[in-house]
C-alpha cells in the first residue's frame, strides 16, 4: 500500500495524458442529456461524491448518485433518458455495477465507464471508456485507483463544460508528490497515528466537494485498521451524532484550503476542541490552529483539492494499520475484486 | 422517547387519515415531472432513503437525494424542470431545507414539503404541504415523527401511481401496536441490550426498501446511545467494511419478511457469525435461525414494512441508553430544531 501510495504522482500524470484528450468524446456521448446518475460502490462511490459536487457546482447540472439494487434485485425499469450514467469501478468487474450500467443503457441514459480496467466487461459495456492509468494495484485498498478516478471525473466535468481552469489539473501530479514528501516528515503523522491506535473509534467530517474525501478516509479506517469510523458530512454531523464525539471519540476533519466550507469547518474543530474531544485536521490552512494536531494538505483550488487531500489520509491509515499490526495490504475478510450479487 | 415510542400507532392513524384524502394534491403537483429529488437531513434523510426506493421500485420515477450545500453555501443554479423537489423536515424550522427547498423551485422544480409543522417556513415554502400528525414531540431522538414521515412518502407514492394495494397501509397502525408489545415481550430485547452495553461500536446494514431503516437505526444509536453505530447498505458493507465486524462489533440485521434482499440478508448474517463475530437480526422472518438474537418485525409488505421495522430499533435505543446511564431524551450535545448553516 504504502508503495502504490507513492506511484500516485505518476499514474496520475499518466491518467491525465491519456483522458485529457478525451475531453470532447465526453461532450458527444453527453449532447442531449441533462443531468448525470453515477453507478458504484466502496471507494468509488466516494469517488461519485466528489463528481457529483463537482458536476453540480461548476458543470451546472444536477447529478446524483445511483440505487443499484433496483436494477440487480427489484429489476425495475425507469425512464433515465435525458440522463448520462457514469459508472466507475477499479477492476470493472463487479458484476453489480456493470449489470446496472446496462440497465441504464436499456432504459435510455448514455454510458460512461471509469475504470483501471481495459477490455473489462464495464469498459465493454460503456460507449465511452475512461481508462485510467494507474497501473496494476496490488493492495487490497485502493489508493491510486481512487486518485485516479478522481482524475478522470475532472475530466468528464471538463467534458460537461465546468467553469474551471483546465491548466491547475497539470499542477495534480507535482502537488502530490510533495504532499507525500510533507507528511511522512510532518511531526502530526506519528501524534496522529499514536493515539488513533488508542481508541475504538473516530468521527470523519468534510463538507461539500472534499465530503467524499472524508467518506473515503472512513472507508480505508475501517478496512485497513478496523476502526469503526464514521464518515459523515458536516451537517448530518451536527443533526445528531455530534453526540458521539468525546474524549475516546475523536474527530477527524477534512478541508481544501479554500472554498465556502472552510469557514464551517474550522467552526466546527473548535466545537469538538471545547467539548473536550480530540480534533485532527487533514488539509485546510487555518484549520491547523483549533485541531489538535493537524496533517498538510494539498496547495490546490477547492475543485481539485480531493485528487490531492486523500494523500495524507492514505499516509495515516497505513501507518495506522502497521502500528496495530494490520498487514495493510491485505486486510481480513477482503477481496481486491467485491462480488456483491 | 418510550412514551413517544407508544404514541405511533394512533399518530400513524391520525397522519393517514389527513393524508391519504391528497394523493390527488401529489398527482397533480407531479403533472409534468419524471423524476423526484429528496431534500432533507438527519433522520429525514433516512425516511427520504426509503422514498427513493420505494418511488423507484413501485412508481418507475429515478428518485435521488440532493446536496443541500448547492444551494446554501456554493450557491449554483441548477436545471430542475421536470423534477418534483420534496422536502422532508420534522420541524419544518431548519434553514438550510427551506433555503434549499426555495431554490429549487426557483431552478424550475414543482414542491412539496413534509413536515410535522403546520404553518412552518417548510409547509409555507411548498405548493402542496403533508402534514404529519405525530402531535408534539419531546424527546430529541426523534421517533413518532419519523414513522408519519414514512406514511406521507408512502402517500407520495401512491399519489405518483404507485402500483401497490392502498387497503395494505390501512393495516399499519396495528401493525406497529403489535411490534411493540412482541419487541417489548420479547427474550431478545434484553440480551441484546445487555451485550450492545459491553462494546463500542456496531455495523448495521439492511438493503434496497430497508437501508433507510438501517440507517436510522445507526443514527439514533449514535445520537440516545453514543455507540459507534456504521450504517452501511448490505452492498457497501461487503466493499471493505466487513473487515470491521468482530467478536467486539457484532452486525444488526434488518429485513423485510419479503422481497429480493432478504435471502442475501441471511446470508450476510451467516457468513457474520461464521466469522466469530455477533449478529442480531431485526424483522426478517428465517433470519431468526441464523443470527444470535433476534427482534420480531412487522407482519407487512416489503413496501410498508419500514413503517414497522424500526420500531424494535426505537426499543432497543432506548433501553440501550437507559442501560447505559444515558437519559434518552436529552442526549448531549443535540437539540431538537438542528441548524446546520
Amino acid at each position: 500500500m504504502r508503495a502504490e501510495i507513492g506511484e500516485q504522482p505518476e499514474a496520475l500524470r499518466r491518467t491525465l495524458d491519456a483522458l485529457l484528450p478525451r475531453m470532447s468524446d465526453v461532450g458527444l456521448v453527453a449532447r442531449g442529456t441533462r443531468q448525470v446518475l453515477f453507478i458504484a460502490r466502496g471507494s468509488s462511490d466516494n469517488a461519485a461524491v466528489y463528481g457529483r459536487y463537482l458536476i453540480e457546482t461548476h458543470a451546472g447540472r444536477l447529478a446524483t448518485l445511483a440505487a443499484p439494487s433496483i436494477a440487480t434485485t427489484y429489476r425495475k425499469r425507469l425512464d433515465l433518458s435525458g440522463v448520462l450514467a457514469v459508472a466507475i469501478s477499479q477492476s470493472g468487474k463487479t458484476e453489480e455495477i456493470v449489470e446496472t450500467l446496462g440497465w441504464a443503457a436499456d432504459c435510455g441514459a448514455r454510458t460512461i465507464a471509469v475504470t483501471n480496467g481495459a477490455g473489462s466487461p464495464l469498459a465493454d459495456t460503456a460507449e465511452v471508456a475512461l481508462i485510467t492509468e494507474a497501473g496494476d494495484e496490488l493492495a487490497v485498498p485502493a489508493t491510486k485507483t481512487y486518485t485516479t478516478q478522481l482524475a478522470a471525473l475532472a475530466v468528464i466535468g471538463l467534458g460537461l463544460g465546468a467553469d474551471v481552469d483546465l491548466t491547475q489539473l497539470r499542477q495534480v501530479p507535482e502537488e502530490v508528490a510533495r504532499v507525500i514528501e510533507a507528511t511522512e516528515s510532518s511531526e502530526a503523522l506519528p501524534a496522529i497515528t499514536e493515539e488513533l491506535a488508542r481508541v475504538p473509534g473516530a468521527v470523519v467530517s468534510g463538507r461539500g466537494m472534499v465530503f467524499g474525501t472524508a467518506l473515503e478516509l472512513a472507508l480505508k479506517l475501517k478496512e485497513a485498521c478496523y476502526l469503526h469510523a464514521m464518515g459523515l458530512s458536516y451537517a448530518d454531523l451536527l443533526h445528531g451524532p455530534i453526540a458521539v464525539v468525546d474524549e475516546d471519540t475523536p474527530a477527524i476533519l477534512v478541508a481544501a484550503d479554500s472554498g465556502p466550507n472552510l469557514a464551517g469547518t474550522i467552526a466546527l474543530a473548535g466545537r469538538v476542541t471545547g467539548a473536550g474531544a480530540r480534533a485532527y485536521g487533514v488539509g485546510g490552512a487555518a484549520l491547523a490552529e483549533v485541531c489538535t494536531h493537524t496533517l498538510p494538505g494539498p496547495d490546490l483550488p477547492e475543485w481539485i483539492a480531493p485528487l490531492g487531500l486523500i494523500v495524507p489520509g492514505q499516509l495515516m491509515v497505513e501507518a495506522l494499520a502497521r502500528r496495530l499490526g494490520v498487514d495493510p495490504d491485505v486486510p481480513r475478510g477482503l477481496n481486491k475484486v467485491t462480488q456483491t450479487g
